[in-house]
């Protein structure tokens, strides 16, 4: 029987992203806003004071935003981790987000939006889109994961439960959830100090098909800008 | 500077756990009822359709649950994606959890508990009895993971979150959570159907500062049963 390997850092497919980095090892210009296209993703190299920055221009955009301490990859920020730290399943600034190991790794500056974003949801990835009946490659955040480390020479050590930003994930009573529309208005923004020197990634999420991304279903771009303190 | 490596594979310290392994490769006596000493963890090698019964004796301990393919071990029971597939953050009986890559990994056949589990808090490591202020080692269900596998000749690939069976964290409509006592009776137990080979591991929680085995804060043992369909 051949049986299929997981591998955290092999792509299922590709797009832009592979050809999308900011410079040839992931560290930025201070100060440039870069553009992350609609379904694509981007890695970024920050410094330890570093202040990121995500902007969302039509207010209706998903990012899946990963953080992995550089150069230790295997050391990344874990939402289930942050739960424990926080009391709470819902970041809100002045929050650490912290990693598998604890480590503080950013501190949740400024949000303009209402707030409401996700820590419970999985990056959708290519099994995904074949549960929701898609055939043939959909752009995927996992993939677009692996592609945005691999574009700067890094390869994702496993595939870490994302901070999605501005999704909107009701949990009832319960326990159930909800595939519900952001609440953020357009050039709502979001910003965080890096606590130590870390890979960010972020991908704005394709998915076309629940309403995660705007009751439209159209991906739209997200922007982001790293300043030094 | 010298920078600690985080290493998913290797323990903070040791217990009991190392020398407790079930087998020398970890396979199971079918329908024997093994014991999982308090504070100690165990990892048992299931057979596609087996069924792994796991034993509440004193009914106030949480039991972290983990599975992993066998003997593809990066493939492991995820939390975040099954909340995708399952569109809730409390799995009840008839639920399937999946993998990293949506495999469903087991079948939730049976609970004679009132249903409260916990998916979203990570498993307690030696980090976290530090921010509880513990000096020197404490036992810890990350520890027990990574001895539990060592100890039947495999790695732990990661960390994953787990499924805490019994654990009673409660989720306010702002995102919070509160430790609370489990809510199961003596004797209570689940079971599940394993659906592909895997290697599941269980650690009886060593936590005894919060309430979260119980509010006389006294861990226990936990049992569990392996049987062929």
């Amino acid at each position: 029987m051949t049986e299929h390997i997981f591998d955290p850092a092999q792509p299922d497919g590709r797009n832009a992203t592979i050809d999308s980095a900011i410079s040839a090892d992931g560290r930025p210009e201070y100060g440039h806003r870069y553009v992350i296209e609609a379904r694509t993703g981007r890695a970024v190299r920050c410094q330890a004071g570093d202040l990121v920055t995500v902007f969302n221009p039509s207010g209706h955009q998903v990012c899946d935003f990963w953080a992995f301490r550089d150069p230790n990859l295997p050391e990344y920020m874990s939402m289930a981790h942050s739960h424990t730290a926080l009391e709470s399943i819902m970041p809100k600034v002045g929050d650490k987000l912290v990693s598998n190991a604890r480590t503080p790794l950013l501190e949740f500056l400024e949000d303009t939006s209402p707030g409401i974003h996700d820590t419970v949801i999985a990056a959708c990835d290519l099994p995904r889109y074949r549960d929701l009946r898609v055939e043939g490659y959909h752009d995927n955040c996992t993939d677009n994961l692996r592609m945005a480390l691999s574009a700067i020479g890094e390869k994702a050590p496993a595939i870490p439960a994302p901070f999605n930003l501005w999704m909107n994930i009701p949990v009832d009573g319960h326990g159930g959830t909800q595939w519900a529309a952001p609440v953020a208005k357009p050039n709502d923004r979001v910003v965080f100090r890096a606590l130590v020197d870390l890979i960010v990634v972020m991908s704005a999420c394709p998915q076309d098909i629940t309403p995660i991304n705007g009751v439209g279903v159209v991906p739209s771009e997200l922007a982001f800008c790293v300043d030094r303190n």
